[in-house]
């Protein structure tokens, strides 16, 4: 595989925008990017786009990537679409990744996009896939995080403060990001007080649904010099993978796919997770970034709740993670999130995330999982980017 | 990139099939490519599957591919699902091919499949995404491939009979093979007197709908020799691109999206139409195969009327061309067809076509196009096989 690079990255707002659409979202943050890059809509070769719900929520089942490169001034290239629920922006990522990786083009937009809030209050729970069994029993993402979260609770003593934590640590970080959908600061009685959901989890313990894109823009070494561009970040690793979420003896406190394509994301890079100065952590309910604390190797099985109380992952910890807000704060919507984590990563590689950088961040990690199927098959994704040259 | 090369394939009968599903069409190719390359569900390493409907008509927008994977006792591998209407199958195709030669995995499998039948009779057309206004207005592709044909005859003398030709040729070439849909040979004159659709298209110009799976599995030169396989055919071109699909001064008798992905396939394998032995061509309706000779440089502009009045592509001209039905005979599941044209060239390669082989044959194309969005936009898949080795 051929050496890739990340040279430019941008994203809209996340939040809830009635007067937009895929295409005015996706315009906006390729236009973002492209001009972060400093390359034009011409240079583009290939397009990937990750936009899970397009098909239900607009009707839209096919040709989301199009629609956008279209609006952005791109026309011409090759396009793939991925849906892969909450992962579909890191799959993206990952064929734009393979295309330059392969030889097949030198450089490449990945861009996510969703507009979930046409949804709001309308139509069934916006569950995943070929679980119309599961959903009718109410087994839903977040009756499901609120099992994982009483065994967590049960086999290793994890309170529900350290879980709760997660939620205000990356309120905080949000409150530093002008992008954040929910930014005003909360504390932990705020969170514990809060709507109750699925016990044991509460509404500020949830993720919320909203509208955004992100993009980013991917070269090889002979593309960079083509476009005279001296890249800063490569990409070191990009693993993706489908599977059992859990292990296979359903141990709920423990993700085996995670593990497995984190562990091919370390072996690509020739890293671990001690290498890992800033991360982007799946958060779609504050129990998940406890147990992928974990699963990445961040700490032993059973320590994530000491390690959010702790500190050690707030801004300014050993290993800062969601310093944009997370999934919970920044906001989810579907496609664009695996994405937005790449934006996060970049500009704290950079060391132009502003009061929020990491100081001296070199080695970023952005991990994602989503998209159940059959009731306990889902995509992951992990990857990791690394400052390059002086 | 590496060398990639195509080990096995497999596919369903095309049909209407009521009490098959996703899951129960796509295992059933599955299987048959994994036996036909003599390898194991467990020697599978990624997953590209192509389905460009099963939002619309099986309420599952994602996942088909972990679906027929889990059907076929493939786990825990990365699954890239790609929909792009008519050329789904080939975008998948491209992106197994992607991952094999950028050195991610050694042993992919492509899975195509729809089930159209449920459909029938109900609902809108089943046009593509971004058409709303043009479908309204009647701008389904039966109509536009009529205007197409129109436009054909009126620019370059084409007869009504050099466009039934086509039809007549492929049902012959479909009575041969006993996975096409629709095998009783018909006349000219049963074209001509079809109930007619869309002046100066007849039904029996127009491709059907239906139910079916193919599949087809990929190596690297490593993969193989770890596997003990010693390939017999080369991919030597995956081209997939997407654009206007008319010329930009919107001429109807010339695409030229296929024009620029054929090109590029010609460019990437180091041969041009000259070399090509055998080929399936995107004949959605009659009309269009004549189009695609021109654009894909089998004769000269305006010439395809009397290439196939000819002879020469049918079995036993200079090129024969849907050797195995065509869309319009062995049946056009959307997903299923770009892979179902792969099954049918390897099958042509390897010499094993049976009452169908077109002897010698050492080149094979496959080209398709489809999946319009906002009116004018499509993509379009072509894919150079050639004999490899002894």
């Amino acid at each position: 595989m051929r050496d890739t690079f990340l040279v430019g990255v941008g994203m809209t707002a996340f939040g809830k925008f009635p007067d937009a659409g895929l295409g005015s979202l996706g315009r906006e943050a390729v236009l973002a990017a492209l001009a972060d890059a400093g390359v034009g809509a011409g240079d583009i070769e290939v397009i990937a786009c990750g936009s899970a719900r397009s098909g239900i929520l607009q009707a839209r089942e096919s040709g989301v990537g199009q629609l956008v490169g279209w609006e952005a001034g791109i026309e011409g290239v090759p396009v793939y679409n991925e849906k892969a629920f909450c992962a579909s922006g890191a799959m993206a990522f990952n064929i734009a990744n393979l295309a330059v990786a392969s030889g097949a083009q030198d450089v490449a937009l990945v861009v996510g996009v969703e507009k979930m809030s046409a949804r709001n209050g309308k139509g069934r729970p916006l569950t995943s896939d070929g679980m119309a069994l599961e959903s009718e029993v109410g087994y839903t993402p977040p009756a499901y995080y609120a099992m994982a979260a009483s065994r967590h609770m049960d086999v290793y003593g994890t309170t529900r403060e350290q879980i709760a934590a997660i939620a205000v640590k990356n309120r905080t970080a949000a409150a530093d990001n002008p992008r954040a959908q929910y930014r005003t600061p909360i504390t932990m009685d705020d969170v514990l007080s809060s709507k109750p959901i699925a016990s044991p989890l509460n509404l500020l313990d949830c993720c919320p649904t909203g509208d955004g894109a992100a993009a980013a823009i991917l070269v090889s070494a002979e593309g960079a010099e083509r476009l005279g561009i001296v890249p800063k970040i490569k990409i070191s690793a990009s693993s993706v993978g489908t599977g059992y979420y859990r292990q296979q003896d359903r141990d709920m406190t423990s993700f085996g796919l995670d593990k497995r394509t984190s562990q091919r994301a370390y072996d690509l890079a020739g890293l671990g997770p001690d290498d890992v100065d800033v991360a982007e952590v799946h958060d779609s309910f504050s129990i998940a970034e406890i147990i992928h604390y974990e699963d990445l190797g961040f700490c032993a099985p059973g320590a994530g709740g000491k390690l959010v109380e702790s500190g050690e992952t707030a801004l300014g910890g050993r290993i800062p993670v969601n310093t944009g807000g997370g999934l919970l704060n920044r906001g989810h919507p579907l496609g664009a999130t695996g994405v937005a984590q790449i934006v996060e990563l970049a500009d704290q590689l950079l060391g132009r995330a502003g009061s929020r950088q990491v100081h001296g961040a070199k080695t970023g990690l952005a991990h994602i999982s989503g998209g159940f199927h059959e009731g306990d098959f889902a995509t992951s994704g992990v990857t990791i980017l690394t400052r390059y040259g002086r």
